[in-house]
């Protein structure tokens, strides 16, 4: 029984709640916030204490600690819980800075202890399987991916300040996933972007709308596009080409009602986002955390993960910036 | 909180378990089963207490009772909980006997208390949608109605003998189904069976195979086909024609990966069976019927509807071996 | 060169002409109609001669004719045509009187010559695929057939009055694509019918809307829609559960554009009508008469295969009044 | 009747015989090729004459000239015909070098001739409804499109040789594409491309897999991605995404039927290439020179469009080799 602490108490913190208490090798043994008011409310609802994040590390009791607190405290709480000697399963990003983070990683590195970043995509039921299927060879020796992720509505400016741009906020996702799917790390990264849903956006120095390739060593590429802004839905696809075929995953709709009438042929949106798509994939992801804990095996995300995909957020920001493409090894 | 007794401990009562225990107006008090031994396993799994059914119904703290048992109990079950004044969501059908479910009906009258029946498929999100577009007009006056139901394999012989036959076991859900879209019970069932599956079904007296047309009072027409087995999966489909347009509802698949080769463009199957369609369903079933015992609204099912549908069994029984169209007010 | 007379010049036979014209191996010599004026236009319009039939059916140089006149004439025409030593091709159907149908058959079977009966949708690319793919077992043993057809919009009341009712007129053609599927003629038909899309055809003791459920010497069972209004387009799908499989023909769509917005996902309508569905087919139908002429070989859609719809028809005529399954022997 | 002289008549030239002969405004008046024998051959099978482009030219009764010989004639006979006061309608591109191009484009202004560029996509129906949506407001302001455009195989080593490359040769319909969709050209060309499918062509100096990001004026992108081989057929989609929905124009297929098994559920195939797919846009293209021409308004497709996208193509191939952003207006 995997006894963990929850650090952090806001909406995917509830998520992680569920999920731990689902597990039945894992318990929710406590949770810390900022603000204790909303650890006492969580833990209640789940039947568990509210405690601080020191007590939490400080309990020998508690075997993990799932780090659901603001980004710029990630680095942080990952060194202590693995001082503490606790398991670690972190959201992402690692950080926003490169250099912080891959200071972590040096850290994580030397103690040895189980260290997962949170890319819940991964798990995600159609991409899982999508992945099971290339790599049982179904469409041969892959060539061109290609991954829309558009979220349905542009977060609020107060969060846009903070969240270290589209690059490290939003399309960090997509570079794992770009990372899951291929296997490895580009060689290169050539971006373009601009404000065009919103100018305010624009006006701080972010995008809102981008578009990216990635090359490969052996020629592969991927390109990925984001927007902030999707009127009809979380729009999640990826689509790889291959020397055998194409594979595609496509959205989740909110039903299966199809309505035919003089106006067209109508069927229902993709579901709205994140909690909505991916809370399955949240679970799983729970899961192999604790599988992977419980057997000694590796994290199959590993904070090498994180890092990596950070730095292809900071070379497509650069990218961006010059209009040059930026090699891996630059950043 | 509805103190709830869960009668019967087999696969389906699992899932009611599952319902009960996730819904937080309700409590999973204690499970009763033939055999003792699977209440109390099942009973350990939900962290509550095995109990024989004369000690639920006559513990006046519980205030409600799931029938999970078998088909031949219901109506015992039922007319004991209700005279021990318990709210009652049983499991379909009532009884394989339609006079046995009359008079069932008839005591369930006299006490006025809340007897629901479990035909779960009404309270599956894509044909609740259905039934929303419906009821808003969006395909004007409903015409004619079309109801796919096959199943991916054959019940074991076993239980083909004690079913009641493929009308009353199987099409059951979709004579059910047809009530719910068309709002109202046809006046006459046209039927036709065989068996072409398994020739032992036959050999039984049962139809494995079938295609039965309802007719309504204003001349609207309704076709529901039944097959034991469909290799590919649970294959649950609703069509209706109306005056503007025409509603359909899907099958759900068990992913979205799309794969396209020189041999053709593939997806995933249907979800394979009951459990892992309508899983949503039986969830918010149960809450349904949390609902109305909680507001002391109607529930959303009633004995009428569970007779209704087996009288619609009981015609569709005597048209196949007839020949004849059989009037609904001849059974 | 197969030199042919075209006998009728009304919209169908626009298409016909369209098709001789088309074929390196037919030529359209001549075109007859019941007013000499429409003869004359379409002969202009396809480079082409206006005649009487009278004279078409005495030129020796004249092959075969192409019969697109109205219904009551098409046995006379059938048998002069035959008498004349021309191959035909007769639009369906033979006749609305199924003994006058059963007659012209025998007079067809003493000349031998091919006469060809113009089931255009067994020429339909789809539907041709439908049954290589049954035909080369790729969903095994055929069990349970399902053929919707609805069309657009109901004809003209005038035009109803004429055209032998729902089952000869429009079914028909249902008959045949089960008959094509299956391979061989049903044992017996069962069939409600009702006017609910309009009164008036009701009053002239027709239906809009039918539900038919054929059944076969071994057990497999065919179910056929009709309605004579779907405002979304002409709908025509088959589909069959066999033992390993189903197999679906779905509608042909105007476009494969497709609108997400926030009021849901829409793509584009079938395509309107049987012009623009079945054009390719009639091109088909006429190239596999040329083909059959040609070679000798056998026309793929005897004057039996017409004959036979049309005892359905009048099979499902008597069993949606009396309510009672009507076996085909006794029609 | 405008008498139309077909200079070529290699393969593509068959599609455009077709479809002058079909329009009833046109009249093929002659055909003539490098090797005279294949003009006399396919003259023959449209029923017109062989004769030299030099006669073609000279001829005062024939109004117009469609150039379909190979690229390195384009500009000289668009110059020869429009001196000889034709119309024109020649194959893309204009030409593989942009200078060469531009004087042509030069001398067409000064005669104000007629000259179209057959980028017969913008005439596919599919494409074209998706534009009109679009110009309707459909999905409000367009702000992220994508062009996924894959060819079945890649062509043979020869042609790849004198195909002046990927971008000039395959991507140059997306480039027009883009134009068309967009409405404008773009500023600036990001190309990143490789040799993956078949080290040969890399050998040669080309690429066979390609993404490209074009960036507008008002921060709208555009991303296209280029294959030289999708196994399982011509892979053709367009995407919008607007501020108010996304607009897809997904694949033709082959047949409508769908199979499912164990193994899946599997439909048909996209069309093959570009002679299955755009065979209606050949006709929809030349439909639409002859109005023009008739009507005198302008002609859809300039060869100012022509030599838009081959400007793109050139400032791809800058990109792709530099890995830089180059701006339209540098080339």
């Amino acid at each position: 029984m995997l006894k963990t602490g929850l650090l952090g108490a806001g909406r995917i913190a509830g998520v992680h709640a569920t999920a731990i208490s689902a597990n039945p090798d894992s318990e929710l043994a406590a949770i810390s916030d900022y603000f204790p008011e909303n650890a006492k409310k969580l833990a209640a609802q789940y039947g568990t204490r509210a405690r601080t994040t020191e007590e939490i590390l400080a309990d020998r009791s508690i075997d993990a600690v799932l780090i659901a607190t603001s980004t710029d405290t990630h680095c942080e709480l990952i060194e202590a819980a693995i001082a503490a000697g606790k398991a670690v399963l972190c959201e992402k990003p690692v950080d926003l800075s490169l250099d912080r983070a891959r200071e972590c990683q040096r850290r994580v590195k030397e103690t040895g202890k189980p260290v997962m970043i949170g890319f819940n995509r991964r798990f995600d039921p159609n991409f899982s399987k999508f992945k099971q299927s290339l790599d049982a060879g179904e469409i041969g020796k892959p060539e061109l991916l290609s991954i829309t992720s558009f979220d349905p509505a542009p977060p609020p400016i107060e969060y846009v300040k903070v969240s270290g741009g589209l690059f490290r906020d939003m399309m960090i996702h997509d570079f794992d996933m770009a990372n899951f799917v291929m296997g490895e790390v580009p060689i290169a990264v050539t971006a373009v972007g601009s404000s065009i849903v919103d100018p305010e956006i624009g006006s701080l120095g972010d995008v809102d709308t981008a578009a990216v390739s990635l090359t490969y060593q052996d020629g592969r590429i991927a390109v990925i596009k984001n927007s902030r802004r999707a009127v009809y839905g979380y729009d999640q696809r990826v689509e790889l080409l291959g020397s055998e075929g194409l594979l595609q995953a496509h959205n989740m709709l909110e039903n299966t009602v199809v309505k035919s009438t003089a106006q067209g042929v109508t069927g229902a949106k993709p579901t709205y986002f994140f909690l909505e798509r991916y809370m399955p994939a949240y679970a799983a992801e729970w899961n192999a955390f604790v599988d992977a804990v419980k057997t000694g095996n590796e994290v199959p995300v590993s904070i090498e993960d994180g890092v990596a995909a950070l730095a292809m957020a900071e070379a497509a920001n650069l990218s961006a910036k010059t209009g040059k493409t930026v090699k891996l090894d630059e950043v």
